[in-house]
Formats: structure tokens, C-alpha cells, sequence
């Protein structure tokens, strides 16, 4: 890190914080410029974080240079990872295609909307079982009887299943179904259950915060690393913002610069991002011209009878339609999409 | 609710639409613009979501006119809600002024800073036993070890206390030791939590996130209230900006916006708001002179050993001198500072 | 418009409302629900505006239900614009490619990067001869002897050329030397220059304020347009975010967004958006992918030597490079880049 | 400036770019640690930019230690400037307390309002004459009729006016006119427009920008500056924000975060900053107690008949009441509130 002193530090001042600085076993080197004086620190420094250092008296500014993430950054692992979900690949050029309802509803629906979706080319479906949702009085998901429909999905068609977890009691049991654990945007920053997922052995599908810096959600990350897990996929979902004109700002850009920064893969989620079904097919498109490791689509067969988020969902047919669009798109940019196993994993299926 | 049809909804779709309406026991009210058709809803609205009415094909918006908190709002219970945390009241007129080291440390600095703050005037004290940070490197808090340490703080000060939750496993433990349970701006949509912490008899200080509007403020209020737990305090501490002159963004108008919508009290955080010690004073004053019914300020008699968030605490002659001018303000606006309890209540003090 | 009236309006409020709404010669459909009491306006709204309506007594919410922006709205206009900027069109299929560096620099300079560009595919060269800085000691650009030097660029490689107006007394001045006049981010509101540009025969590169909503813009746009000049070309430069990590968050779904609300064509600058090389090309290729119906790109053959901007010029190599995949991304959504007219126009050229 | 080199810049490149800087006449101080090279500079920065820097090839990331607005930093004007509108004096502890209505109309309802505000404890009126309307088909103001009329409630009533200039042709006819040119915020980077401004011997008031930073507000201020006039007074009127339950967002804490960084005062806009009524007062309060200079106002005693920002202003009356409140804030601040002059200064009256 690099100190920059306060303008009319005074050398008692200088001197102290030179002499801490030293107390923590970290080399120095001072360098007086006209107008302020700069301390670089030499040393391992994962001892003293960039607030404390901030506290010193006479200190203006704490400038780190390296990333404070270090499993995650790219500097630490400079090749891509791919992660495998039960057999389907992720990053590296080989793209995940996640589609499925917001909420498992009932069988019949399920197995419709999976046949069409696999059909159509995605190969990892999902479905929420544990719904955060804003009102305490809207639908909280089918609990574990939604993770036993989503299993028998993934078993009868061989794909995948990714499912969200929103408490560190059900991750263990989540896990025993589920190919992938979701982290909502909502829980980001829940350390709680960063920590428990990272304690799993199942790959993570972590979203961004809704007001996560880049660097906040590479943070995030190296909580499920750092527990042990390596297997995470980052996903793009839109940001806050001040126009009503779509349900967040879809930060396309942050899927690039993602990538320059840490070796995992990031994927996109167009229809978060939006909240609208006439701008997911552009905005999916513009996520793998971005350079995006995958597409993240929510289909329902009958939006208007979706128990959540239904006015976002694209029908069958429309995510067919986008999938051949992605398809082309995916060959333009040399990308493949990883296809389904022949025998999907069947983890601990209690069925 | 109203619904805003699409500019050239057909005759066929408004039928279907008002059929639908009336399926779920709703009475509709049509009326034909030049431009738009509209469709008044009357009757009981809690069974349709906002997102499944906007589902509906030829519906262009859905304009709900009820706030979806029933029990948090001020339409419901017009009255003020006066909250006692063990004696000391916060609403009303009446000021809760909390403050304390951001996390709990060793036993000798928690006794000097309680002693000093209750001197100057603070009526409850806080410490972090269990600490949320942005990285899984940094320190994460004492835990039970530091519970304890904040009871004894209470017992012998006779001040309440007032530590955060961040685990819903931990909730019963930490009320075991707490008069008042913290949810943090991160975990504000951890519904998981807040469920949990509605189930206690404990107080809450629920703290707005970085990125909640204030209706998302009081609808996750709405997740503790319809637990059973009417004692909700909320507390402003600053959103996401796009200068990064400050930490975040105080929002002070929040504090008379949420009065109106709301009869639960709402205390101001100018420490965490500014993250700048020499703003902490001003946007003290200032949110009291907007109404706020409280204010929260970290105080470290050390900050540059401050195991977290020194750099934006208060010394305690600092916090002595705004202690003072909140005082002239309070009775300047006509408030009272709830004093403490001659004898302090020690929910089952293990020690 | 739609008037919601507050919970509890008296009836002499709304027969008050009533009478006032009448007096502007509208007809209006009341609907009384349980909740609330809702009036429909019938007629032509033209004369109120929904902040009067707004102030009426008794007023909870006016709800507009036609955009205020009437010539660039798609319902006035349903088919796409095709802009014509001296032969090249942009809109309705047909792609305009804008490249050049930041401010007009030195002749020779100018002519070197031209010449590469236009080799390179770009349809439209840019070049600021006047500079909207934010510091008043940093270089302002070369004035009238830019704008000279921008029309010979112009003649000798037949491409037409657009460039920055900021003050209202040089519009005519600039339309002697230019093909198309740009208004910047910073002047997206300076209403006196819109109407100004809107009174020339050129048409206008209307850029995106920074923190502008889609509905702003389009306001915007309507200035020009009402002035009588139809020809708007918008652009979508990024939004004020809250990450550091990118100068601003590229909007990647307001092109879609805006293209669903008004037949004017908009392009995409992701050098603005984003403010960093490595990031724009991915962004480019987003932004087609998005339906984009053009990308501006700032090019410049020495960055370090460029007056402004520098650090977010590609080089001619690295434009030729993106060029080459933007044409196959054309080729795959079925765009085509207008070409170069064989002589392009040469209006008033002075030399 | 520090120079911060990327992890693996060669020696070759650390050598070129001492040369560049030491062709610019920098004297360097090179830094190497363990993962960073850094190169502080010494003397006159003035000739170059950070982003010129920034392009340097191996160069990371370029911090700078001084702020660039040089005239209005109070590094450089230790003591708070007190500026002087015609008699009435705002800054160091005397407060400039702005009200009228947001356009100027008849004449009838300008002295009725004028008086009233006068009477109520204002001590500077104001009124458009030129309106900055997002729509083109808005009332845009009464022009020089408006002007005139201004002047004639501030000859009558002793009180100084202030007035929006928008239009760089208008400036001089305006200042004959009114003792304050208000520069709004949809023009603060309306750079032609201040420079114009700062021609003039009239002071300025400044309104910040809805995404404008701190840094950019000041960089605004030394335009003005830069060109002779001295006399500006700022004005913090909300930022936007995510959240639609105010218009903009009240950055109270910019007041004592721009007093810390300048000379000049700060007034707050609490009308502009809310847009509701029912916020004003508190916001107005808070603003006072974070420290402002003054208050600014909108009143009109029929808000419904209001040509323009009708449902944000106050009824006369309801300003006669905060404004009793004010000045029980400012003597508990040890504020005073600048009387009128006996007899106004009357500028070149042209009646």
C-alpha cells in the first residue's frame, strides 16, 4: 500500500507513523515531494488493513496496489477456470445456458417447461425452491418439496439443476439436491452463507448485489474460496439506477472487466438485469458479444400464472427463438456451448 | 390497484383481463379514455401481486394505490410507535442517542468508552460482537466471548445494549445477551434473518441498505412486524452514490419521508453515512433538525486500534462536544433525551 | 392523464378538481373505489401539465399515460428514421461508424488517422474543435482554424464530419464547416442550444446526459425536433454509477428501451461508456449485438500526445482490429454500413 | 502527482517515462516495492494532465495530491469568503435566506409574494424570467418583461433579486437587471455559460449539477473564478437517486464536505432537493444545522395556478413559519441572518 501524508504533516508525525508501520514488520520508503510526503510499504501487509492505516494521525490517503482478493484475482491464477457442474462446462469458451421458471411450481409444468428449454439447448435448468421475496405475504417457494421436483427434472431429462439458497441451516440439505447453489443478489453480502456454501463441494452460482461494486463482488467470492470451494460462477444481474425505464441497469461493461480481473467465469442474467421480456433476447445477445461465459433466462410457460416474477419470463417459444440467435452468435465468437452429459450426475437422490 | 391498459388493448383482451379479475373475487371498474382504458380494481387486493397483474396480456401498468406494509404504515396505526428498550423509549419525542466502538475489543477499553458516552448522555451502548466484513481476511468479531462482555458493559452502567445479528442460528443466543438486536444495511433483505428476529421479544434496529428505497425499508420492517414483533426502530445511514467525497450518501430527507409513511421511529447514522469523523458532527445535528427520532455514533477512545471501521469513529470528547450541541437541539425542537433506567434490566445475565 | 386522488379527499375537494379540469375543456371519468377515487382525463392535454395537476388539493398522484414527447415518439411515427448525413444514412438497418480522435489536433495528425479509419470501414469522422472541459486551464480546442481543418479531412477522403457545438452563438458558424453537429452529455439539457441546432438544416448527434433518463433524452430530442430539424441521431456514452470501475456503466439495454419508444436511430460510444481501451471493443460488439444503429469510437494514433482524452482512444490498429469483427456482427444481425458516397458533400467549404 | 506503475512495467518502460516527465521540467523520485513501482512528482504539475499521464505506456494508476481548482480551494484562501449581493451578505456566519416563486408572472402576484417573504425574514428574492423547461412545449419564462419586473419588487421592497441566466447572448441584458445571476443545475457544466458569467461584476449563484460530484461543483466554480469574478455563492439542490420517494437526493453532508475544501459558501435548495412540500421545512432545518449559509425557497401563494415547479413551493404562511423557525436555528448556531440594506442598490434601473 501506499501512504500519502496529510499536506503540513509534521515530522513527529512522519516519524510515528514510519515507526508503526515498522512495529507491524513492514519495510518503508519515504519520498518528500513539494506539496506532500508518500510512504510505500514494503512487506507482507495482509496484517493491516487499508482502514487502520487510514487512522494513523497525519495520514491524507491509503492508496492499495494490490487486490485485496487474492484466490479470485486474476494476477493469482492467470488462466480462466472452467467450472464443471456435474459435467456441463463453464468459462474457457464453453458457455452455460441456464433457463427455467423463477419458482419450481408443479410437476406437470416443471417437466413441461424443462423439455422445452433442453430441447431449445440450455443446459443447466433452474428453479427456486427458497424465494427471498420483498413481502412477507408473497409466495416463499415450495421448500423441500420444490427441491425434490427440481431433482426428478434433472434426473428425467439428464441436466443439471441450479436452485438458490437463502439460509445457512439448508445448505446441507439444498446440496443433497441441487447441482449448483445459487447466492442471491439480496445475500451478496450475506458472509454468513458465503461461508457455509464454501464449505460445500457443490459449484456456486454467486449474483451480484444490486449495489455491488466489481471489487465488492470479487470479495464475496474469495469468502466461498477461501472456505475451500473453487467452483464459483459470478453472474451479472443489473445494477440500481435512477431510470424507471428498466427494473436495474443491466452493466454489460462489467462483464469484460470481471474477466480481467479474476480467472472465474461470469455470466449474464438478462432477465433480472431488465425485468422486461422485449429487452432479455437484445440484452442476452449483447452479454455474449461482451464476452459473457453464459446466459441466465427465465421461461415460464404462462407468465401470468408464474407464482413470482412472471411479467420478466420469456414463453418457450421465445427462448427457443434466442437460443438459435445465441447459437449463431456463440459460433461468431468461437464459442461453444457445453453440451448435456449422457448421464447426468445424480447426487444423493433421496427419490 | 389500477390498471393502465396498452394503447390498442382489443376488446377480446379487456374482457379477458376483467374475467380474470373477477376470478380472484375482485370488483372492476372500467372506464374508456380517447387514449388508455383504465380498470379500477375494488375489493380485497392481497391475494394478487402487483407482478401478476402486470402479467396480464394488454396490461401496460399497475398502479397500486395501498402501500403493500400494512402493519408498518402510519395509514394503519396513525399514532407514533414509542419503542422501550428496556426502559429507555425511542419515538415520541423522546431521542434514543446510541453509541459506542464499532466492534466489541477488550474488556478495559469497553469499560472507558461506556463510561465516558454514558456520561455524556448516550442511552443505549453498542459493540459488534459479530461482525459482517467485506473481506473473509479481516477480524470478524469476539463473539460469544464479546456478547458477554457487552452484558457485563449493560449490567454495570445500567445501560441497555445494542449488538448486531448477522446468523439466523445465533439469533436466540445473541437476544440471550442483547436489549436491542441490530440487523445490518446488508442484510436488510436477509428475509431468513429478519423472520428470525421477529420471532424474539427483542427490539430491533433494523438499518436501511446501501441501496433500499424506502419503501424496501419498510417492507422489510413489515418481515419482523408480521412475526409478532412490534418493536422496530429503523435507521438511516446512508446509500449508494456516485461521489466518492463521502462514504455514502446521508440521506436526510428519508428521515421525515419515512415518518410519514410509517408510525415506527427512525434514528439517523452519520457515522456510517459519512464514514468521515468531521462529518459525523453536522450531519448529526442535521438529522435531528430533520426529526430523527435518535441518533447512532460510533465512538473509539483509539481509532488507529480500532479492530474495525476506526477511521470514521468519534474520540469521546469529540462525542462529549456533539453530545452537548444535540442536546441544545433537542430542546431547541422540543425533544427529550429518554434518560436511563435506575436500574438497568439484565435479561438473563449468565455471568 | 390519470388524477388518483389522496385516501380521504372530501367530496368538495373533487367536485373542486372536477370543475378546474372542466375549465380547460376536458372531460373526465370518475371512478370511485374502495381506497381511493380515480379521474380519467378525455381530451387534449396539451394545455396542463402534470405538475399543475399535481398541485390541485385533494391530489395524490398524476399519472401521464401518453409520452410528452409527441414528434419522436413511435406512436406519432411508427417507422424508423433513416437519418442522411451527406450520403450516409444511419437508422433502419444501416449502420453509421464514427471514428476520430477527441479534439481536432495538428493537420497532419488529423489527415494520418483519417486516412486509417476511413480504410478501416468508419462511415462519419469526428473531431472536437471546440472542447466542453471540466477544468477551465485544460485546452479548449483549436476553435474556428479545427473546424477548418475537419472540413478538408471532410473533402479530401469524401467522409462527412461531425463535431461539438457547446454555444449557441457558434451554431451557424460550425453548420458552414460540418455534415452533422453534436451536442455533448454535459449540454443534453441546454435547452437554448437545442433550440438553436434545432433551427439549422444539419442533422444533430444528440449524446446522452449522464445521469438522463430514456424519457429525458427523448425531451431532448423533441427540442431539435420541434424546431423543425428532424433529423436526431441519440447516443447512448453511459450513465453515473456508484463503481469506480468504469467511467460510466454503459446502458446497453436503453438501445432497445429507446428504440421500442421513438423512430429516431440511436448509436452506442462505448470510449464515453466506459472510459478504458480494453473495454471497448467487447462493449462495441455489445452494443450491435444490443441493436445498436451505430458505435462512435474515439481513435487516436498517439495517445499520450492526444490534447484530451487520451487514455480512452483506441489506436488506428486496434480500430482496424474491432472494425473487422463489427463487420461480421453486422453481417450476422443483417445490418449493412452505409458507405461513403463516391463525392461527398462539401457544404460552403471555405478554403 | 503519484504515479503508480502496473505490476511488470519493464525497466524500458519506467525509463521512457521518467524521460517524458523530465522533458516536461518534473523533477521525478522513483519508489520500488516489492509489487509496485511508484514515481512521485516534484514541482510545476500545472502543464500536465492526470490524463495525459494516465496513457503513459506502464502506468497503472495516477493519483493526485493537490485538487485542481486552484482559486477556490481553501488551501489556497484560508478564510471563508463572505460575498456581498447589493448590501446582503453571505458566508462566514451571516446567512442569505432566498425565496419567491420559481417564475416570474403578473406583476399583482409578484409584490403580494415579495412583500410577504420580506416580511417573513427573506432577505433576497427571487423569480425566472428565462425557464430551463425539459419540455419544449412548457412555459419558458416571460423574458425581459420578467426581468423588469423583478427589478421593480427589488427597487420596491430594498431587496436585492436574483435571477436564472441561460443563454451566454442574455447575460449582459440580464445583469443590467439583477444583483445575482443564478446559474441552474442542468447548465453547471454549461461551460460557454460560465465563463460568460464570470465576465460580469454581479455574483453568481451556482447550483450543483443532479450528478454533479463535490470536485466537479468546485471545478465549475473556478470557471467562474478563473475569469475575475470572485463572487460566487454554491448551492446544493439534490442529487439523482434510485429512489422515486423524493425528486432528487438532499446531500446534506455536502455542505460541510464543500466547506471543508473551499472558501466560498454553501447555500441549500430544499424545494429543488425534495420537490414536496412537506419536506421542506425539515430539510431546511437540517441544511442550517449541517452548517449552510442560507436557504433557498420556492413560495407562491396559489401553488395550482404556479406557471411552473407549482406542488414544490411553500404558501406564503407556511414560509412565515419555517422561517420563524430559522432564526431560532441560526441564533442557536450563532448564525445571523444579513438584514436588508436601507435603501437597495438599484442597478442600472432601466425604468
Amino acid at each position: 500500500m501506499i501512504l500519502i501524508l496529510k499536506n503540513g504533516a509534521s515530522d513527529e508525525q512522519i516519524e510515528r507513523v514510519i515507526a508503526r508501520l515498522e512495529g507491524w514488520g513492514l519495510q518503508t520508503h519515504l519520498s518528500r515531494g513539494t506539496f506532500r510526503t508518500i510512504i510505500g510499504l514494503i512487506g507482507d501487509e495482509s496484517q493491516v488493513s487499508q482502514e487502520t492505516l487510514s487512522s494513523l494521525a497525519g495520514v491524507s490517503q491509503v492508496i492499495p496496489v494490490l487486490p485485496p482478493y487474492k484466490l479470485a484475482s486474476r494476477e493469482a491464477h492467470p488462466e480462466s477456470s472452467v467450472i464443471d457442474v456435474s459435467g456441463v462446462k463453464i468459462g474457457g469458451g464453453q458457455l452455460g445456458m441456464i433457463a427455467g421458471p423463477c419458482s419450481v411450481e408443479d410437476r406437470d409444468r416443471m417437466m413441461r417447461i424443462a423439455e422445452s428449454v433442453c430441447q431449445s439447448g440450455a443446459n443447466l435448468f433452474r428453479g427456486g425452491a427458497y424465494k427471498p421475496r420483498t413481502s412477507p405475504y408473497a409466495f416463499q417457494g415450495m421448500g423441500e418439496k420444490g427441491l425434490e421436483l427440481l431433482r426428478e427434472v434433472g434426473d428425467r431429462f439428464g441436466v443439471p439443476v441450479v436452485t438458490e439458497v437463502t439460509d445457512p441451516r439448508n445448505v446441507e440439505l439444498v446440496a443433497q439436491y441441487a447441482d449448483m447453489l445459487q447466492v442471491g443478489a439480496r445475500n451478496m453480502q450475506n458472509f454468513v452463507l458465503l461461508s457455509e456454501v464454501g464449505k460445500t463441494s457443490r459449484p456456486v452460482l454467486l449474483k451480484r448485489g444490486m449495489s455491488a461494486t466489481i471489487a465488492d463482488l470479487l470479495m464475496s467470492a474469495e469468502y466461498v474460496l477461501s472456505e475451500g470451494n473453487p467452483d464459483v460462477v459470478l453472474c451479472e444481474r443489473g445494477v440500481k439506477s435512477f431510470d424507471p425505464a428498466t427494473r436495474n441497469l443491466f452493466d454489460v461493461a462489467a462483464v469484460p472487466a470481471v474477466q480481467g480481473l479474476t480467472h472465474l467465469p461470469i455470466i449474464v442474467d438478462p432477465s433480472h438485469a431488465t425485468g422486461r421480456p422485449d429487452l432479455i433476447p437484445p440484452c442476452a445477445l449483447a452479454g455474449l458479444a461482451a464476452g459473457a461465459d453464459g446466459v441466465h433466462i427465465e421461461v415460464h410457460d404462462c407468465p401470468e400464472e408464474a407464482k413470482s416474477d412472471g411479467p420478466q419470463a420469456l414463453l418457450p417459444e421465445q427462448y427457443e427463438q434466442i437460443s438459435q440467435q445465441m447459437r449463431l452468435m456463440a459460433d461468431l465468437l468461437g464459442k461453444t456451448i457445453s453440451p448435456l452429459a449422457d448421464s447426468a450426475s445424480t447426487p444423493k437422490n433421496p427419490s
